[in-house]
């Protein structure tokens, strides 16, 4: 656990989360700046600061959770097609130091056009959030 | 191996392209259509057509592999940054249908804003390409 990290936080249950998976390693849990609906991060409960310090067994079991809730959000939310991102690096766009795979899910001429980096994070709706959380939760477990 | 696939005439020999690194399993070589210096692609040596239908094994081989090559990234050719995307889908910018993960470095002030969704491909020089890929497979082998 690394002092004053937000994930590090969450990971603890000392902040709040709209959990959708978890295991003994990592943890999904839906991101508050969405890009679509349905937008999440997959994370390692032990701490790594991004893709060049993350152990091997912590990437590989972010990586195979984030597959498992991709094929979640197309069959859950219809989703048409899924990117997952990881930003390494602040000049990589990555703004919460503690490793975390983007899982978003997109929608045919809804939200299509939406991701654009440099990433201008904006404050989702907390009940449309918790909601898709809930039925990707609901779905995955 | 997927008739019709170019990643699969890529792994088989049957296409050029500019390796950077191989395991077993995985394959990594340089984008032709590159976002950036030194922007390139690791695919399984097996066909499979997107995130929702690569076997586990295949998947991690493929992430563990971005990881080196983004080390190699940093450490070689000086990147700041490095992003991972995949895109599962046409709806999500996918436009080969064989599993792919861009390795994106990043470099301060010089290309940090060119990454855009959706993607509008241009190919990039050759003679860079090579001279890129040439220095990161020294790097990484």
């Amino acid at each position: 656990m690394s002092k004053q990290c937000v994930f590090c936080d969450i990971v603890a249950g000392d902040s709040p989360s709209v959990t959708v998976a978890e295991d003994d390693t990592s943890l999904a849990f839906m991101d508050i700046n969405p890009a679509s609906d349905g937008h999440l991060l997959v994370i390692p409960k032990r701490h790594s600061t991004d893709l060049l310090d993350i152990p091997a067994e912590d990437l590989t079991a972010v990586t195979l959770s984030a597959q498992r809730i991709a094929e979640v959000a197309v069959r859950e939310l219809g989703a048409d097609g899924v990117n997952l991102l990881n930003c390494c690096g602040a000049d990589a766009w990555q703004t919460v130091f503690h490793f975390h795979l983007h899982v978003i899910p997109w929608y045919v001429d809804k939200t299509r056009d939406r991701l654009t980096l440099p990433w201008a994070p904006t404050r989702g709706r907390m009940d449309t959030i918790a909601e898709l959380g809930a039925r990707l939760s609901a779905a995955a477990n």
